[in-house]
């Protein structure tokens, strides 16, 4: 597989399928044709068969794909039968609140270390016994632990960059990025933002087209 | 235009498209062509030309977007030419998080009303001078005053499908939802869900087909 030359949303898709497939397991589908889970996951079906065309062949034609089947595959394409292990940098309201999110712990993605600049947090215990080091200590604390795949960001805009460089100095090559603020990143290292209001502007989308429709012309 | 039938996945790119146009204005740059644009947003120039068909005719050919005028048009399509009203229940860490991060703000997503079932966090004053409420009195309170848009269901999982249909009730039609739950919407109504993990994965697939490739074939 050459996964240098396959396309971001790709993968993105991919993540989707793969939360469907959860899903129909749970409710014990365990066939699913590309139409439906197409429908599902609101792409077409030829999108489906491209997406999973990078990888190899799956499916059995005029059958559908077996749910526990793809799973399994998509898994290790993605690279979720596994633990990732997480350092989250700004343990306030937002490093706090992703520290006890269930989400990420369901899915295989481990908070091990977490840092704050505020001495009066440092040996707080958080969720799943997870201690606050002061930032000041992140080398020495990174350097005493088995390897951490995935620096978290939830730091105030101002620190992101400077925190950005503290964790991409000690050899981790990815990071997830709660501040509002575009990161430079090293070649070799991937930075993923996340912006919350991506997903309201598709919301201020529909209740636009809606009242758009409403309209009497 | 016929919005029924548009992709969900152009009007997230448009949104998309819409960020990067904001950062290239910053940076003085006026005219952007296709191929760039499309670059600078990890899609191929075809699709955005495709994306922005739906809604007319934009660009010059041989020149490309004028990147104000795009900027002007995406905002109109989308909606974002107008402030979203917004009610956040759930004023953890979570909720209290959303309240205080200043992307919300600056893309025109106010929260108007806080909501919480913690007696105790009654009338207690947040960012912009936004107050809380009791989740009982949510029907008063949201009928008391301007129409609100947009809730925000920042609780734990089990309370979302309950918060979910008492702001459906009041009204409100389109809901951002942070628990990890799927909500039951009745038609008309539109919930987009925050997953994390999504982007997560995406590092996950990153790290992992790096050390594919690092292998020794």
């Amino acid at each position: 597989m050459k996964s240098s030359k396959i396309p971001p949303a790709t993968i993105t898709r991919l993540s989707f399928y793969y939360r469907k497939l959860e899903h129909l397991i749970k409710e014990d589908v365990n066939i699913v044709s590309s139409e439906k889970l197409a429908q599902l996951c609101d792409v077409n079906p030829a999108q489906i068969r491209k997406d999973l065309a990078y990888f190899g062949e799956f499916g059995v034609r005029g059958v559908g794909y077996y749910s526990t089947e793809l799973l399994g595959e998509i898994r290790k394409i993605l690279g979720l039968n596994r633990i990732w292990r997480m350092a989250v940098v700004g343990i306030g309201n937002l490093g706090s609140a992703l520290v006890a999110h269930d989400n990420f712990h369901k899915h295989g993605y481990h908070f091990v270390a977490a840092f704050d600049s505020d001495s009066r947090k440092v040996d707080q215990i958080l969720q799943h016994g997870l201690k606050i080091s002061h930032i000041d200590a992140l080398p020495q604390v990174l350097a005493e632990m088995e390897s951490v795949d995935i620096g978290v960001i939830a730091t105030p805009a101002g620190w992101a960059q400077d925190v950005a460089n503290r964790l991409f100095k000690t050899g981790i090559r990815s990071l997830l990025n709660f501040a509002p603020i575009q990161i430079l990143t090293p070649e070799g290292c991937m930075v993923q933002n996340v912006d919350f209001t991506v997903k309201l502007d598709n919301l201020a989308y529909f209740l636009t087209s809606e009242l758009t429709r409403d309209d009497p012309l």
